[in-house]
């Protein structure tokens, strides 16, 4: 409903493609894959299951940009692969569902990508997530501001988003530990910790060119977005930092109610593509985790699929195409249809119909068929109806939408 | 529609649970992946992406049998990855779909499988598909009746397989050469190449009952599953010999018009999950070769997809908040739509819509504002209208609906 097109890649890459892109820490977590025939001995590895979505497209992008057009929107759901231990809601397969826009450097099109991964959470049934929203001018204008020495800014960030797991005295004892001065950590801190933070901040970050810059940023992204965001929020977090480094511009990350981590984030980075081609493109997206937003959804214990919903019993042998028949005209009327596969008597066919979680079984047997009738049965309730070979299917069809 | 519940495996098993179950052809083609950690060093491999989703579907349902119904009836549509050098129409990853009943050794469940692989091609709009069908008793009861040796039984079979490319003269030279009596390769060829091939290979089947059995299984197939395959055709193929070892009965596979090897196959396999676990399961199943039919049904070029429908010209950044209040009212509509994100003269929008393939572009300048409508541009015919507000996303609908 947003205008971004499917782009599909495959699961591995060249190894080149995906070393070096995720830090020291995310490259020990990539599968690799053995080279094959001869070279199979040597140990020696070529190719990589994709680490995210993002640096998959960014290769493709580069490579066939001459038939996309500027910009290029594309959203992408897949299963990625990461080496790790994994906790609760984290699994070494997993799927994520990345928007972007490649060719933009307008803050239109960030508003684009969060109203798009907004309606997408709405879409599936997720209730007052929120969006934490920073920008990495406000970052490097908070610790410029702060007198946060420059070797020490990348740290000091980290630290600084740890504020909500370890509170102010953590955030002051390991500020200090790296090094800063008391009195920065101080003004830090009392600036962070107040009641009046957010205001604080923004007088800090008015004084130098940067922080007005990032305010601005975030500051359209909210009054665009936020008010569109049906069912959830956008607001401003100066402490947001968001672990990768390619990161240029707003950053953002969407939390919700029942886990702890972020459920997806997303932001500006308008320099990856070069890694890729000479030409330097304005990009913009954001990725959900599949499985911690189905983990949330189905807190209330859903009731057990069913394999199929409309049973048919089969007499005999000789009834078999009968069945086959009745089958082709439920199907014909939409209703998922099979027929018993290994006989038997009736009470034994209706219970594999039940254990398939079917809701109803029909019957055409010898009586049936002298009067030109099927019986179905609800098999929740046990009640049977009779009802001609020809109304059946659509009579099925009936009893099956009103018990959905 | 068929009673097939999804089922979905990991891209990659342990090493073991692959190896040895395809072949020695089939293991040098299998993807294996590197230890991780401090272990990546040795070149030692323990994970390896799945070849087939047979071998893997049985691997998990020898794990989680207590929890599923029998028969329990799946499909699984995924990518499965082979090192090979592909050919046109194949690839080193590249999808199946797969369906299988586990647990019944009824001939019901073979029919249960072909006519859902049949509607599944004729859904997709696949033309005049022919399954061709097969026993395993029919192929050993046919070695046995011309006299073939039982160590000769499964190359002999692999030759008669090749009929349709290297003719009668081929296979029985072919035949010769595996050092068969020369009466016996005159008598299969002379029965096989004769205008009465279907009557002749029937009358030796008579012979013995594991003939008898094999034409039953032939003929039980073809009496209930022919009639019901819309647009394709199922008839006997007593050469057709098909590749994995696992086969214990009917076997089968589907050719279509334009692509000389088949698009899928299937059969029943009895003993496979006996690798697994102790108790023998019968199952029977097929796949689909999913790019091999996509191929077949873009042979009529298709037009380019779009990448969007609706495009909101943005008249200046004051109206931004207008233009996506637009967005948001046309999505409601039902209708895809995006902003212009990069701004400039009307003129650069339009061209922006028409290499996105966006079919409308939407107007809601000063005048159009002032006047409370919106113009709507046809960007095929250049056409421009007027409509209300209020009436313009349900206009939108309407003309993408015409133009479809």
């Amino acid at each position: 409903l947003h205008g971004f097109a499917p782009m599909e890649t495959p699961a591995f890459e060249r190894i080149e493609t995906l070393s070096g892109k995720y830090g020291e820490e995310g490259d020990k977590l990539i599968f690799k894959i053995l080279k094959r025939g001869e070279q199979a001995a040597t140990g020696e590895v070529d190719l990589a299951l994709r680490y995210d979505l993002t640096v998959p497209a960014m290769r493709v992008f580069a490579h066939r940009k001459n038939e996309l057009p500027r910009p290029f929107k594309r959203y992408q759901i897949g299963p990625v692969w990461r080496a790790d231990r994994p906790g609760r809601g984290r699994f070494r397969e997993f799927y994520q569902c990345d928007v972007d826009v490649i060719g933009s450097a307008s803050l239109r099109a960030d508003v684009a990508v969060i109203l798009a991964l907004g309606a997408a959470l709405s879409a599936v049934g997720l209730e007052n997530f929120v969006f934490r929203l920073n920008s990495r001018h406000v970052i490097k204008a908070m610790m410029d501001a702060y007198g946060v020495p420059e070797p020490l800014q990348a740290q000091a960030t980290t630290v600084l988003d740890k504020w909500d797991k370890i509170g102010r005295d953590g955030v002051s004892a390991e500020l200090a530990e790296l090094g800063l001065a008391d009195a920065a950590v101080q003004e830090l801190c009392d600036d962070l910790g107040g009641d009046t933070a957010d205001a604080a901040i923004r007088a800090r970050l008015q004084t130098s060119e940067q922080g007005r810059k990032g305010l601005a940023e975030v500051d359209t992204v909210i009054a665009h977005a936020a008010p569109r965001l049906a069912g959830g929020s956008l607001r401003f977090d100066p402490l947001l930092a968001r672990g990768l480094d390619y990161y240029t511009g707003p950053i953002y990350e969407i939390f919700a109610e029942g886990f702890r981590g972020s459920v997806g984030g997303g932001g500006r980075y308008d320099n990856l593509a070069q890694m890729f081609q000479r030409e330097s493109v304005p990009v913009c997206g954001g990725s959900l985790g599949i499985e911690r937003i189905l983990m949330l959804l189905a807190k209330d214990k859903a009731a057990p699929v069913p394999h199929c919903d409309a049973y048919i019993t089969v007499w005999d042998d000789a009834a078999l195409d009968r069945a086959l028949t009745l089958a082709d005209d439920l199907r014909a009327a939409g209703v998922r249809a099979e027929i018993d596969l290994d006989g038997g008597r009736l009470g034994r066919q209706f219970k594999t119909a039940d254990q398939r979680h079917c809701r109803i079984a029909l019957v055409e047997g010898p009586d049936e068929q002298a009067a030109g009738t099927v019986v179905i049965k609800n098999l929740a309730t046990g009640t049977q109806t009779t009802h001609t070979r020809a109304g059946a299917p659509r009579a099925a069809a009936e009893m099956l939408a009103d018990t959905d």
